[in-house]
């Protein structure tokens, strides 16, 4: 098959990843609710006690059907919606998930179950707006409760009625200790710019389990590291005397703390702009909807409601390389001394980290230069939401080399200087989970070599300082303790290198110990390659804590580059990860991927997803678990195998996180990087390759078959370099 | 002390770090040269048997004289030089070490010791341009003899007399296995460009440590897996039929194998220029000399001829972070399984890899906008050696926030977008060991963070064939084995935190488990800070293999950020390295250092470097050796610190390591980040920040300290943001 074939047939099959439109959102919806049976309302009625839409997103062709229409031009199955339905309206509540089809004209449903026929407990649902609002109501009523204490301890700040002194609040999950429960700490904040790290040191406990939310409850109060039963009790005993009061400093409306308002001197310049990128001779890489090509690469691409970017059909020069890298969790586990501290076990695909993607700034959180692509999302809505430049694809130098080499003649000149610049094609979105912002990227490297990237950027998670905090975290502010955690994110990494049979091997390093055959009475002690073939997918599971071999490498058995070898690619881990809960304990449950650094198991379609948006509010009996894709134990012998990638890093918060995480050594990923599945280095046929020999006459030839000139926004000066280097 | 005031000292020392003008040089080396008893001769006189000048460089002042200037302002000491002379013309020959001053006027010098007084061995001694003009005479008479098994092997290739169908040849280090002697494993090359990855299969073991190069001899040869007591001895078996012929495939000039020559296919168009960096409103950096300055950043560099980069008094807002941070050395040790091969442990220094600082290539090493700085070397020369273009500063964007959040309101608005883009300024040279070539840079971020980086391109070092070379490499030409290796770099780092008295801990989580406090029927597990205190060398030094603490901070127990938490910086690795000999193994002495990911020894003036250009020519009694520096275990508990920084990668050759290894993924290096040093994040102090807030009516309000139109080179639009995200 030719590679012109091939990119048509990629080009084909893209669409069938692609992210369902306005259109076919606003289809399946009008679908559902033509359904009496369903008896749907909108997700936007205030009651809790409805049936309604929670998601709409894109349902994945299997992947032996994607792939007759990849591999062979075949027609494309039919595109299908995964719609989640929240039925509140009914005797036992419960969620359940359909595959709607044939889209954009769909006239059929059917259940779409989880493992043994799961059910989802209703209360592992996602918070809704709707929900919110009465959690706000309700903490109105409690307020107006403490209002003096709250005024008293904040200097003035109130919950309601407080034009430019407000309260708000951020609620913790797990929203309980079990399964089926649906109880939530809830913290005050100051209502002010940044109101993420102002926590007032006031805590409630509020059971919104019932669907009526009258008969919601307080069960406990925090207050001053004393905890309450109730509301009362509390101020009760603040106005007698058996609580100590807090005051907090008088707030100053001067102190930009939590703010991005400049402060503080430099050395140099900044109110001038800095280093931009420019494309002095117009874009190279192409986009057609949510195909892309770039250097030999192609991909399609998509961002998934519920989780996130994903990548499809990954080749280079027409050969593919993955079926799919996509993200699927992200979690930060943190500890503390406060009730909302220690409960907080954020793991965001709960929180719609997918639909999460705010609009890219240009020139801050993509260069000027970027295209950027509007997204839109249907989750806890009634029409499709836009997020307009929601995501952004751009190349970009990274001011180095890709190769280069000065070879010296070691007499003042040099036979030939070859360099080529290293740039990369960066496809990024970003999730603000809140308080947090995760940007998320894949780099295509000239060289095929592809990079996966989570920087963390946004606020800090922090809580009302105590003394004994100390031992969790770090004070950052006068009142405020900034929160130890972990981040821990997971990839789904469908490698197919050269088709879908692949294996899997670790390769180490031994000494060994020989005779100098050169010396017979020396030894030679050096190292020699040691490769592990895993066989099973327990084999293949590589535990935190443990050694990890030194290359991970995923090959064709049946695939030979030019010299024989065994078309490779291998995983480069760039992660501080680690554990964050012991084996089995409760919520880690639900986070049986975090396990693993790498775990390797067999495709199967019903193994779409490591996480899913429940296992927020139900860790400890997730409906999906990672850890049941292993349990099995398969060959992975020449099989389609898919890896799962964990990495992450421990986050000490320190003053530097005021009034933001700074993206600097707060970045992780993997590369995936070719091994012996190219004959040679494949950005040879980049033609911006610049050769400088010394030519007859002494003076430098520069060989290169781009524009002598970059043109005028670099600079209107040619190429030069020179090569010798003399005495003086 | 004020910052202005700091500032004007800081400048006032920058010149103590300055390397030594071409004048000094000249001035060094005519007063030495003057002095009778030296009987100093040319170092280019083609006799070996002479005494003459190896190396001239700067001697750093002595740090507590230093820091007098730089912190009060007193005068600068003396300026010195350090000089290695090779006393070849007498009995017995010796290597010395003087101490030149003061400079630019010099008139006295004293010999520099080694501790306890260790002598410099003679065979240590780097090779020279003469000594390989006595090596390539002695090859072409081996080759002589071996022309025709040469010639037909190769098919056409000679040594001499050979016009397009030449060869060349690579030595091995270290000359020999143990001290004293000077023997070299020699591979021959076909000389086409990319020579390095063109072995011919014919090695041969030169004794050249005599200094009369007419008493050289050849000890072996190697040629199709055999071993030859002599050239004649191979001849005579290869005529008779006592050797197998090896015949290589008919050389092809087409073949571009090796060389950087575009071929290959890509989707995308690549005869055009892409991204490219543009300053549109001028640079934002500072540079006087040596001295540069940059957001709060201020600090001295210079490039050791000996071992290369460094950079000294690294400042932010005039605060000390750093005394020095230095490149110390960088080793590639190989498996193999020809004699050449398995004999290969490169210890850069000995390469004077501090002065292969080629011309950097604009556009491609350093970005068009970059400052180009050129470099004086005085190394085996008599004259100091003009480096043009070899070091480059440039300020950059990552494409990437440095911070950002965005602030939903989550009802289709928000309350704010604030973003900063990510800049960084970069200090880089390079060093091209004969056929490898590292990229060394220096990264300063806005927010205090310092990137200390590593990256490898250049030609793999490759050797011959063989079957059984398959356990120690990659099959990557008809002929050619890409030997795995080992990279390993050692950096010093002098923090000098807030002061000179620091402390060290490290900083590990630990389970806790109790009674959940508003539930005590159940338990919390959660993660507890568990720092511990490093109070002598012995235990802060952090040996591979070994479970490496989460956070190794130096911290100044004396001094406070405004939350009262010790102002301290950690190290965060990104680095494969591991160790490549057992401990003590032969040449495993020379690189005690390679022992430890991180050592922390309080600082003397005495152990300046950890490794030496000795170390190369003899590993295994080193004169240089780390080890000693902890050996006295000393205490480090508010001492003077200095951590010593190894990281590097296993490198197993692949095919797409051909013509060069790629930069991507072969980066290491560490990050010096601020853990509560500042009060809160310094780049706050950056006026490129951009805050939007939903104004009153209804639009965006954009508050920015930048011009709102960068220019024309980027965009003449203003900068837009919406923030909004509605239903569609
Ligand atoms: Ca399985
Ligand atoms: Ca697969
Ligand atoms: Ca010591
Ligand atoms: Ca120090
Ligand atoms: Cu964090
Ligand atoms: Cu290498």
């Amino acid at each position: 098959c030719t590679v012109s074939r091939k990119r048509e047939w990629a080009l084909h099959g893209a669409p069938m990843f692609a992210d369902l439109t306005v259109h076919e959102l606003k289809a399946v919806r009008a679908y559902l609710h033509g359904i009496p049976e369903m008896a749907l309302t909108d997700a936007k009625n205030k009651t809790l006690k409805k049936n309604s839409i929670l998601l709409i997103e894109l349902n994945l062709p299997r992947k032996h059907e994607a792939l007759r229409a990849l591999d062979r031009g075949q027609a494309k199955p039919p595109r299908q919606a995964r719609v989640i339905i929240q039925f509140g309206n009914q005797n036992k509540p419960n969620i359940t998930e359909y595959i709607v089809s044939p889209l954009p004209f769909p006239n059929s449903h059917v259940v779409k179950t989880f493992k043994e026929d799961r059910p989802v407990l209703f209360e592992s649902r996602p918070i809704t707006t709707v929900e919110y609002y009465h959690i706000n109501n309700m903490l109105e009523k409690i307020t107006t409760k403490a209002h003096k204490l709250l005024f008293e301890t904040t200097g003035g700040f109130s919950f309601t009625n407080c034009s430019n002194r407000c309260l708000t609040f951020s609620d913790i999950a797990p929203r309980g200790l079990g399964p089926g429960e649906r109880r939530t700490w809830i913290m005050l904040q100051k209502f002010v710019e940044g109101y993420f790290i102002h926590p007032v040191g006031f805590e409630v406990l509020i059971n919104h389990q019932d669907l009526d939310p009258g008969k919601w409850t307080v069960e406990k109060v925090w207050y001053n590291t004393m905890y309450f039963d109730s509301v009362e009790e509390l101020v009760e005993k603040y106005e007698s005397g058996g609580v100590e009061k807090v005051k907090l400093p008088a707030h100053d409306d001067k102190d930009l703390f939590s703010t991005y308002i400049p402060r503080g001197q430099s050395n140099s310049p900044t109110n001038i702009h800095g280093p931009k990128l420019v494309q002095p001779q117009g874009p190279r890489f192409n986009t057609h909807d949510n195909f892309v090509e770039y250097a030999g690469w192609s991909f399609a691409y998509r961002v998934r409601s519920s989780a996130g970017l994903q990548v499809f059909d990954l080749r280079f020069n027409g050969e593919r390389i993955a079926y799919e890298i996509s993200l699927q969790e992200a979690i930060a586990f943190y500890s503390g001394d406060t009730p909302a501290a220690m409960q907080t076990k954020y793991i965001d695909a709960g929180w719609a980290m997918g639909s999460s993607t705010y609009e890219l700034a240009p020139g801050i959180d993509c260069p000027e230069i970027a295209s950027f692509v509007d997204l839109h999302h249907f989750f806890d809505t009634d029409k499709p939401v836009k997020h307009k430049n929601a995501l952004c694809i751009f190349e970009m130098t990274t001011a180095m080399p890709l190769r280069r080499h000065f070879n010296s003649d070691f007499e003042g000149g040099y036979n030939f200087y070859g360099g080529l610049e290293n740039t990369v094609l960066v496809l990024r979105t970003t999730s603000t989970v809140y308080n947090y912002d995760y940007i998320w990227d894949f780099l295509f490297y000239q060289n095929g070599v592809v990079e996966v990237k989570v920087s963390a950027t946004g606020y800090i998670h922090a809580t009302f300082f105590t003394p004994n905090g100390l031992h969790y975290g770090t004070k950052v502010y006068n009142y405020v303790l900034g929160n130890l955690h972990t981040h821990l994110i997971h990839y789904k990494v469908d490698l197919d290198i050269a088709g879908r049979e692949n294996s899997f091997e670790s390769i180490d390093l031994k000494f060994v110990n020989f005779t100098n055959p050169w010396s017979p009475k020396n030894f030679i002690v050096q190292s020699r390659l040691s490769r592990t073939e895993h066989k099973t997918e327990r084999s293949a599971a590589f535990r935190f804590g443990k050694k990890f071999p030194r290359y991970v490498h995923f090959y064709n058995r049946n695939e030979e580059n030019k010299w024989g070898h065994k078309k490779g690619y291998r995983i480069q881990f760039n992660s501080h990860a680690h554990s964050v809960l012991p084996r089995g304990w409760r919520e880690e449950n639900g986070i049986s991927w975090s396990r693993y650094s790498l775990a390797v198991t067999r495709h199967k379609d019903s193994e779409a997803t490591s996480s899913s948006i429940y296992t927020q509010n139900d860790p400890w009996e997730p409906v999906v678990s990672f850890e049941d894709y292993i349990r099995n134990n398969e060959d992975i012998v020449n099989q389609d195998l898919v890896a799962w990638v964990t990495v992450g890093f421990l986050h000490v918060p320190h003053s530097e996180d005021i009034p933001n995480t700074a993206t600097p050594g707060n970045a992780v990923g993997f590369f995936l990087r070719p091994f012996n599945f190219f004959d040679e280095d494949p950005s040879l046929a980049s033609k911006s390759t610049v050769i400088v020999r010394p030519g007859q006459d002494g003076n430098p030839e520069i060989q290169r078959w781009t524009p002598e000139v970059v043109g005028h926004c670099v600079t209107e000066e040619p190429f030069f370099y020179n090569g010798t280097y003399a005495g003086v």
